[in-house]
C-alpha cells in the first residue's frame, strides 16, 4: 500500500449504503495500464474524475504516471494542494471568473498546467488571460474524431485553430487530443498532423483517452500520450466493453435489503443518490456480486428495486449485499468518503476531497 | 423572505454551473401547498429530501407545515440541529449501527421521531432498540398501494403488522402510510382502516405522499397528512404532470455555452454531474429556458449535447443559458449550494447541510 495513503479509524461496513474500494485490485488496476504505457513508449495520464481524491492520483504518480488530467478547475485546486503539478485540462475553461482562477493556478510554484480548446472565442479569451503571463499557456486542440461532442471538425479546422493559438500571445500551441479513440481517429489524426507538419506547427503532444479503449493507444499515429480514468476502479461498462473482468472490478457499493415485500422483490438502500442512474446503454443498474442472477430493474433517490426471479437463492431483510455499479465516476462523486479494503477489511477512509466541484 | 434565511455575500452567477432558486417562486410554491393543506384540514409535513437545507425547511414550518419527513437519519441529525423537532422518517431504518443512532436522535430533547416499517424483522429490531426507551416509538406501517416498491401488499398483511408493532415492547402503532396516491390507494387505506378499527387499533395517522398527486390528497379515507417533496421548486416531471407550470419552476441551473462545433449543436458545461441522468420518463434532459426549442438529448459528466436544429435563434459560446432539470431532488443532492435569487440577483448561498448523508 502506498504510504501516502493514510490509515484511519475503523468503519462500520455493515453501516450501508458504503463504497468500498479494494486495495489490490486497486493496484493491480493501476499496474496493468501503466505496464501497457511503460511497453509502448506512452505517457500514462490518468483522469482523476473517477475518484476525485489526492492519495489515490499519488498512488498513481508513483506508479509510473508523467502527470494527471482533470476536468475543472476545482479539481485542479485540490491535485495541485496534494503536490501534484502536471496537470491537463480537457474542458473549455471559458469565462472570466474561471480564467481568472486558471490564472492564478497556473502561476503556482511547479505547476504545469495546459488546456484543451477547441474554439476560436476561447483561444481570445485564453491569449488575453495570459498574455503578460511569464510562461505561454501550453494549449492543445481538441479534435471531434468521431464523438459528437466537443472538438474541431475536420483536420483543416485543427490547422487553423494550431495557428491562431501560435500567433496569439500568452499562448503555446502544443498538439492535439482527442476522446475516446474512435474508428475515424486514425485517418484524422494522420491528416491533422501531416497538415501541421506541413506549417511548421508540429504536434508535441498528441493525446488520446478512455479505459475501454486503451489497448489500442499505441495504434494511434503520432501517440504521446494517454488519459484513462475509470481503469482505476472499473466497473460493469468497462467489463462490457471486455477491457475488464469482474474480478477487476475494485468498486464495490455495500448495500442492505430493506425489504421483501414479495417473493421476487427486494429492495436495498442505494437507489439514484448513491448508484447514480447512469445506464451506460446497460439494462439493470449494477451487479450484484453475491445473487449474479438478481436485476437491479428501478432506481428512486434512496430505493433501488431488485427482481430475484432468476435467482434460485435469495436475500433476506437485513442482509447486506455489493453490487458493482454501472458506472464507477459518478458514484465517487456521490459520496463523501470512499472506504480502501483488503481481504473485506476496512484500512482506509478517503475523503472525496473533489467532490462536487464541478466549477 | 423568511429571517432565518441570512443574506450572504455576493456569488458570481456566471461562473457556471450554478444551480439558482427563484425565492418568489419558492415562496409562492410553499404557501400554494399550504393553502391546498389549509383547505382540507390535511396537516402539511414537507419531504426535505428535495432541499436538505434547513433554512428551507424552516419556510416550510414557518408557512405552517405540521413537521417534515426525512428520507435518512443524516438528514434527521441536520434538521434536528436546526430546530425542527416533528420528524417522519418515511424509510425502514434497519441495522444495529442506524439503530443506535436512530435512538440517540429520538432522545434529543424535544424530538417527536417517527418511523416507517414494512416488515416484521425490522419491528422486532425497532422494538429490541426502543424496549427500555421512556416514550415508544411511534412506527407506522407502510402499504404498498400500487407503487410496486416497499410496503405491505395487502391490507390483512397491514393489519398483522400492526398487531405485531402493537404487541411488542417500545413501539406504539401510530398509523398507515403510502406513496404515492395509486388508483389503489383509495380500496387499499379503506380496506385496511376498516380492519383495523375491528381489531381495535385504529390509525391516528393517515399519511399519504408524493407532489403530482398532492390535490387528491384530501379524497384519500382518512387522510390526515400529506408528504411532497418536489412541489418546494418544481422541476420538468412536475410540469409534465400538470400539477405545476414552467413559472412555478423555482430552480435553474445556469450553464455556460462551452462549444458550438457544429451549426446545430451546443455543448453546455453542465452535464450528468449537474443535472443528473434521471430521465423521470421524458425526452432530454432539462429545458433551457431561453432556447425552448433546443433538446439537451445526452449528458456525459460535465458534457450537455444540445441539439439546436429546431432553434430559430442559437446562442453564442460563452453565453449563460438556464435549465429547468428533470428531477430537482438529485440536482440538490449533485451541489455543495444552491443560490437564492430574486429578480435574477443573488440574495443567498445556501449550504446544501444534508447533502450525500446517505446513511
Amino acid at each position: 500500500m502506498s504510504p501516502a495513503v493514510a490509515t484511519q479509524a475503523t468503519v462500520d461496513l455493515r453501516d450501508t449504503p458504503v463504497v468500498t474500494i479494494d486495495l489490490d485490485r486497486l493496484e493491480a488496476n493501476i499496474r496493468r495500464l501503466q505496464a501497457y504505457c511503460d511497453a509502448h513508449g506512452i505517457a500514462n495520464r490518468p483522469h482523476i474524475k473517477t475518484h476525485k481524491i489526492p492519495a489515490i492520483a499519488q498512488m498513481q504518480m508513483a506508479g509510473g504516471a508523467r502527470g494527471i488530467t482533470c476536468q475543472k478547475l476545482g479539481e485542479v485546486a485540490v491535485m495541485l494542494d496534494a503536490g501534484i503539478t502536471d496537470i491537463f485540462i480537457t474542458f473549455n475553461i471559458l469565462g472570466e471568473a474561471k480564467l481568472e482562477r486558471l490564472r492564478t493556478l497556473a502561476s503556482r510554484r511547479g505547476a504545469r498546467l495546459s488546456v484543451a480548446c477547441d474554439n476560436a472565442e476561447l483561444a481570445r479569451q485564453l491569449s488575453r488571460t495570459f498574455a503578460d503571463a511569464a510562461e505561454p499557456l501550453p494549449v492543445i486542440v481538441e479534435c471531434d474524431t468521431g464523438m459528437g461532442r466537443t472538438g474541431v471538425q475536420t483536420p483543416a479546422e485543427a490547422l487553423a485553430l494550431a495557428q491562431l493559438i501560435a500567433r496569439l500571445p500568452g499562448l503555446r500551441f502544443e498538439g492535439v487530443m482527442t476522446y475516446p479513440i474512435m474508428p475515424d481517429t486514425r485517418p484524422f489524426f494522420e491528416a491533422a498532423l501531416a497538415m501541421l507538419n506541413r506549417a511548421g506547427l508540429p504536434a508535441a503532444a498528441v493525446s488520446t483517452g478512455g479505459t475501454p479503449v486503451y489497448p489500442r493507444a499505441h495504434e494511434v499515429p503520432g501517440v504521446t500520450e494517454h488519459r484513462a480514468g475509470t481503469y482505476v476502479f472499473n466497473d460493469r461498462a468497462t467489463v462490457a466493453s471486455g477491457v475488464a473482468t469482474w474480478d477487476d472490478c475494485a468498486m464495490r457499493i455495500l448495500t442492505t435489503v430493506i425489504s421483501r415485500p414479495t417473493p421476487t422483490r427486494a429492495i436495498i438502500d442505494a437507489g439514484s443518490k448513491t448508484l447514480s442512474s447512469d445506464l451506460q446503454g446497460l439494462v439493470g443498474h449494477g451487479r450484484t456480486v453475491e445473487y449474479p442472477d438478481a436485476v437491479i430493474y428501478k432506481l428512486n433517490e434512496e430505493h433501488g428495486y431488485v427482481d430475484l426471479s432468476a435467482c434460485a437463492a435469495r436475500p433476506e431483510v437485513g442482509e447486506v449485499v455489493s453490487v458493482i455499479p454501472n458506472h464507477t465516476c459518478v458514484v465517487t462523486n456521490l459520496h463523501a468518503h470512499l472506504v480502501g479494503v483488503r481481504r473485506g477489511r476496512a484500512e482506509v477512509v478517503w475523503n472525496v476531497a473533489a467532490r462536487g466541484l464541478v466549477r
